[in-house]
């Protein structure tokens, strides 16, 4: 296996100082899959650099056929931009556009590739569409009016990526339990992750990076299959969220690294990829999945402005009215009206707590809790 | 005609302290068309303020007929938030979402309501639809799961837009000229405002309040339209942009206000509701008209970082290759090649400048300009 | 005992919106000394709210003598101002002043006062020295050319401060243990608080609440010492840092409003005040206290940026050259010098950790650790 | 004349960025005064950097003697940070401290110096105190604590100007005239910067990079004077304003860049260095000089919040009692006492105004303009 580390510059600062991202090839002795994972696109969410690590030290250990990108650090702009002491690397400063917002997928040319690859073998049509999609990004990268600071990031990343037969995105929630966001054709293979809370997902483009990856794919199987020929959907591509942003365990991020070679070693028995390693030489630990469909992930808005003490534990089933939060409201204290202090506030329906909100101080409307409802075990 | 004021609470901070916007309600004493007008929906554009305070005092004069109503200081979360000196009011600075992409349209129960309505007369559809417009809105405020802080803000604003004939949403851009999106529909009327540059939009939906309020409406008669009958399209909403933004001159927001008067005056000419007076009592000083469909209308993004002297005028046309800015690399100073110290940057193709940036810093991919292009009268 | 609840109106936003903070004061029936006690002046440090209303149910159940004033959401415009999810609070965003420099003291008329009171009783000199103070006070709230917003906040803050003989600020740290800022004169009584880490400070006014309550009567104390006269210290004042910021716990509030209410049944023992009750109605419990000077309170900056494992636990001695944290630069993964991967950084001298950073990703130069040094027991 | 160029690390982000500032070094073939001059320390300050551009085409064409050290871009973080459109570049956006205010100087230390120094010559004491202060620096700079961010930059700037016998810091106010902070021992030679604002400082250091120069030779000389030896202030340091933030124009530099040259050919004239040039080749035009004590450079802060006019022209003098600003209620509009609609704020003595805040809306105790008052020509 050979080892290369460059660098790619995708931003510059105004003072003329270029942002890099670090990139590691590795390169089996073995044609075989090929797999690109990054980490840290949102800026606070850091703990994916400790997988990366992981994965590296594993795959030195147990090479690998074909080839891995490796890129943590994704997002230098999102990780060096603070407002207090806390990164603000969700969104453009600038613009407030979610870094995660930002890849590219144009469908409009999906009829016209279909209707001429008709006759054409899986293989050739794998290729053929590989080689639009990547001619699409290096246009796009080539304007003439230029590119949004976020575009001049992710196409750069997305460039990469659309090389990859496995694209893994490495996030995390505000302060959350793991989860992953699994596209519904994968969602077999997901169970390989061993993560607890899995978000099943449809083939729309929203431009996240999971979708750029796997909606042009899986919309070239649909157009085929609605004309009555299967096309395998020839990419996987997931979100991974583990745990809670501003917060790095290097010993911790083992555990997760392990899901994530468990996936690797056995998703090709089911997908239409070769093997990475002639075995399965990796141990995860099983856990009990849950899951919903992406219409039933809910997030609940605080109805009052106040301070919070967030009560429901996460990863657990909590009944529909039992307490999910209490907001106070200080600025009654000593009124006469002692029952409105607090409010305790419950849900609807059944649901499955993944993450809340990352400050103890909300405004009417603040996203408290996102939760699984209709959950079923994956 | 009646005057009355009132204020709408639209959020609610985390100490409990309210945040309300003033709603005056101008009512005459005859039916006529009802107006509505906001201004400072994004923070730093305060101009539009001036305007209403300007229409204020017309209407005292000349009452019209039908209902106005006007909301100045429209987003009080924009408007108080700042970083360093400046407003940082363009989007939630929680989640980065532009406060003016967070109306709400669903076209999903539009072939449903084509059909129902087959039958009855224009203005029978038109209340029925209003109706359902209504219904739509008063359904989402009323949410087991809440809204979010920028839904709780602009759905309360749509609910009283979407009660009006004509809708005017008061905007500016960082550094800017004058100019006006235009819903095609209607750009023979778009003339009155006077506003020398154009923009024609076409009837997607993409969250913001024009969008909101004429979408529905447009894509309604287009439905109609596909079935053979002539359907009027019975709201026009603009967005005008007065200017630049962290700007006030109340003297100079006269102009503006004359224009959409003017508008005013003479919109019932050619639409589907009355006259708001019996004459004609406002001029407005006539300006040359350029304009370009939506998809014409072009970014420019810095191509690297540096600092920069805006040198195109705004407003006057640029032919393809003369400059547009300059962008200086100061850490290249005393280096030998002398060359490198700046970059003149110009366009591909005539345009006339709309906007540029605010701040001499930027980064690569920050826009630095928005042009008209492919330009004809208007 | 009598109950009020007013609002104190602090600041006004651009939209004319006022922010007010609730004032509660307790009125006992017999007289006694005044104690006056905020919490959240910093936006996120939210859980001496918290203790305000264990403490008014305390009071409630133990009516005390003399007067008690409580302002919990101290800062309203600190508390809700976000920048991302989390609450920028630690100073002014416009001008960056923090929250807590913006109190008054100005010595220059110390001399003068001692010359003019030479004669007179300690109780006439401590009223007229309150007179004086709260007369500055007056004269810079009524300045012709305005305060700024951090002034108009603190001053009427401080003006509720000065006319009591116990102030009590509760703060937090970032990610913090307990720890109390102790003026040297008061270490004795400060004992009763039972916070287990303490900082004593000097008579120097650096523009904190504590200081411009506790320096004008220690300076006071001084110069009468110096001429030969022992004049007790009339006022005291701690800051209270009450664990960590953005967590609210209102069961865990409880055992901090008891260290309090043990300092105040406590306090007239060895202070120029009577008492607050009869008896000694609260139970705290006692813990090993450990302190240091002011000038041995260190802060350790990272050497260089990264990302990091925090690994000294809080509150516990860790020895010079023991781990202090982890910093990891994930930029170098793949090199060829795996040493460089990561920096375990130690300190060069014994030292208990009393907080630390709250995010993962630092710059060199970040204030990663606080940490008291040549520490002793209280 | 040998010209120089190299950078400087000054900061690193947490992916390991390292940001550094340009460092140009001019020899000249003859001996002569050091020069240190630097540009765009607040991050929106950026005209100086074109200042810096015309000094140093006039150096190329007239070789000064001595050495001139010229660093534009001078502080990376500031430059390259936005929130929003705008560089937030007053103050470290983690802890608000100002980056103007972290320069050094520790005056404990100059009882002791000049007591030692008595008996030298004036030559053997400059040289003697240069090595003092530069001891300073670096034992600072290689503290086993570490540095805060803004000290790892500012220290490593001052570590350059204490080398020097001028030194010009270039700044610029928010929207601003031209202004000079000018130490009151040079008020005669300050008169050559053409600057038409003059603000006369005492020898107290406040932190800022003009103090940090002065204020140590100033204190020592005032020691000296105080046991009867009269030893001349053997540096001159100002901070120059020029205009407005966020502005760049390159022409309109060169008047600036003139007056900065015509201060340096003069100043050997009454100052303890010798000549730069032989003869004086540079035109400055003359000014009308109008200039106060720093006590008597008052803000005038909003009595309300509101959205602001700005009527005062910049650099005039305004009469007591004339309209500085108006001050908009626009929330008010429809309401019963017209009157309440906008104040006209005025001033209660005559003044001059300096500059103004940059944003059209305003809180109760924003600092809305800078005025002299008291003013006397120079």
């Amino acid at each position: 296996m050979k080892i290369e580390k460059t660098t790619l510059t995708v931003a510059q600062h105004p003072t003329g100082v270029d942002l890099a991202i670090p990139v590691i090839t590795l390169t089996g002795t073995e044609p075989g899959p090929k797999v690109y994972i990054q980490a840290n696109l949102h800026g606070a969410e850091v703990q994916g650099n400790a997988v990366i690590h992981h994965l590296l030290e594993a795959f030195k250990a147990n090479p690998p056929r074909g080839q891995i990108t490796l890129v943590p650090l994704a997002n230098p702009i999102g990780i060096n931009h603070k407002n207090g002491e806390f990164t603000l690397g969700r969104f453009d400063p600038v613009t407030g556009v979610n870094w995660n917002r930002q890849y590219h997928f144009d469908g409009s040319e999906l009829a016209g590739f279909v209707a001429e690859h008709q006759e054409q073998s899986d293989e050739a049509i794998r290729d053929a569409f590989r080689q639009r999609l990547t001619a699409q990004l290096d246009q796009r990268l080539d304007s003439p009016w230029g590119l949004t600071v976020g575009q001049h990031l992710c196409l750069r990343l997305q460039r990469m990526a659309v090389e990859a037969d496995i694209v893994l995105d490495l996030h995390t929630g505000p302060v959350s339990g793991r989860h992953l966001y699994v596209p519904r054709y994968a969602r077999e293979r997901a169970r390989d992750f061993n993560i607890p809370l899995n978000i099943l997902m449809p083939s729309e483009f929203g431009g996240a990076l999971d979708e750029a990856s796997f909606s042009p794919w899986w919309q070239l199987a649909e157009r085929f299959a609605s004309q009555g020929r299967e096309l395998p959907v020839f990419v996987d591509s997931f979100t991974l969220e583990l745990g809670s942003q501003e917060y790095l365990n290097v010993a911790d991020a083992r555990r997760d690294a392990l899901g994530v070679l468990n996936y690797l070693q056995h998703s090709h028995r089911s997908a239409p990829w070769g093997a990475l390693w002639a075995d399965s030489p990796f141990q995860s630990e099983p856990v009990t999945r849950h899951a919903c469909e992406l219409e039933d992930y809910r997030a609940y808005y605080s109805p009052n402005g106040g301070q919070v003490e967030y009560l429901a534990p996460l990863e657990q089933l909590l009944k529909a009215g039992e307490p999910l939060a209490r907001l106070w409201h200080f600025d009654r204290l000593a009124e006469t009206d002692e029952a409105g202090l607090c409010d305790t506030l419950t849900l609807p329906c059944d649901a499955i707590p993944v993450l809340h909100f990352a400050s103890a101080s909300v405004q009417r409307g603040t996203e408290l809790y996102k939760l699984l409802t209709n959950t079923f075990e994956l």
